[in-house]
């Protein structure tokens, strides 16, 4: 097992558990409790491995992934309670969930040879596009348009990256700090309710506009 | 024509006609019904077809399948009273629908060497994701998270799929009990009100998580 | 650069600008607004790519593709104010992107040697689906299951296309006058209130049917 297989997996737990605990909170069945588990631990990768080209995607040849994600529910569920009434703890699921899979996403494209922008890009997917398709289908406004710091974060991560791959540091090192960054600004941007700046008059939403 | 692609075809029909009833429901204009008849039909199978890798996807080489669809919505038209009417119809092709379709994943799972797992989940995604992305598109709760038991009966006739394989049954009954079973457990679980055990309080739902 | 890259070209330019816009309109913040421009200007395009199994699928191999988009994002920024009050401007740019993407989708279905329904299709997806997508994401009624004629535009062009190569004009001339009739419809359809006919009687929608 590799280090990118390691930051994969634990991004996989790490989200597996954040999304079990999103369905909970939405008072799903079992069933849909697995699903939204799955879709926020899998969907993001998934949708990278389409739109690069990889076939199958890659949890189909891989049932530790599977397994794993299903012991991530049952771990959640037996521990929900605790889980729940630390309020944060969902938040910090997803946190370092992002940050990991930021990792895994640009490592994928630089892999498969493509443009930095592309492989940022893909970082990017990587990391919000579960929490986005989770969001779609549970019918909440999508993670990446709410109010705060999210794909800025796996963003700037990114950039962290090829910085430090353009210094020739190791590898591993360059990964492990560009994972770090994306938390780091992802968690101070939660606690201090940092936001982008915004360059609208305080108002309300324009109607459709289409 | 083989057994499967039998299957298929059935399993086309009864989607395309509850896809088209539905969009009538929602008084859709013609357009709009033919392309929820075709989601409703065509979307779990092109989601299995993106996910293993077969390329183009399958409808778009296969024209008997379109017009199947067409044909479909044209009849679905010239009945719609009558079949509205009969207010169980809708729900009467989609669990027929649902049974097909898990066989057909199934199948196309084992085609590509796929794990049983795998197999049974591409049955499910076949099935149950076509309604999915209708639900999506027209703004409703995916049918897969409503409150009875629909993902779960797919899964159930899948794994009776397994245990006939592993007794060696003969192939084909194998994929015939396992779609009736699909088929009798959801219908039975509408009709009798079944739902997946809840360990929820009563009250509601939690507010946004993330 | 040969004829459908330049129709390409010209139609992420309006799609991204389009985006954009609406984008603004919602009042998301920078990165939201770039996101919603991308996916805008080549979500059809993807979808698209993804369906006949293109891959990596084209924008990223294309950096053109996304400085351009970027650019517009930019343009965009700057003339808000000027663009905004415009109101019909918005509709303008989405009017002509249509036009140009149907016809890029068309010749993409026949470069895979793929049947003209299908071609058409694959048309109407290049062109409709960005937005789609969009309004997904931006939790809106997605623009093809509004009351009045766009899908159907695109349809139109389609049929136009080829019809006239069937009479032997010549391919980039029966692409410009396809793109035309899109565009040319869809303007009309707006401007005079066109609408499939309908045939319901007045009344409030059915509620859920599953």
């Amino acid at each position: 097992m590799d280090f990118i297989e390691i930051i994969d997996l634990m991004g996989t737990i790490a989200f597996a558990i954040s999304g079990a605990l999103a369905a909970f909170a939405k008072k799903l069945d079992p069933f849909g409790i697995i699903i939204i588990a799955f879709v926020t631990a899998a969907g993001g990768g998934t949708l990278r491995d389409i739109l690069i080209g990889v076939r199958p995607v890659s949890w189909m040849l891989n049932m530790d992934l599977v397994y794993t994600i299903l012991i991530c529910v049952l771990i959640t569920f037996i521990f929900r309670r605790w889980l729940l009434t630390l309020r944060k703890t969902l938040f910090l699921f997803d946190t370092i969930g992002i940050g990991l899979y930021t990792v895994v996403g640009i490592e994928m494209g630089l892999t498969a040879g493509l443009h930095p922008v592309i492989c940022i890009t893909l970082g990017c997917i990587t990391a919000c596009f579960g929490g986005v398709i989770r969001d779609i289908l549970v019918n909440e406004i999508p993670v990446i348009f709410r109010k705060n710091i999210y794909a800025t974060a796996c963003i700037a991560g990114g950039l962290v990256y090829f910085l430090l791959a353009k210094l020739n540091l190791l590898e591993n090192w360059a990964f492990i700090i560009s994972g770090l960054t994306v938390i780091t600004i992802r968690f101070f941007a939660v606690i201090f309710e940092w936001q982008l700046p915004s360059f609208y008059q305080t108002g309300k939403e324009d109607p459709t506009v289409f």
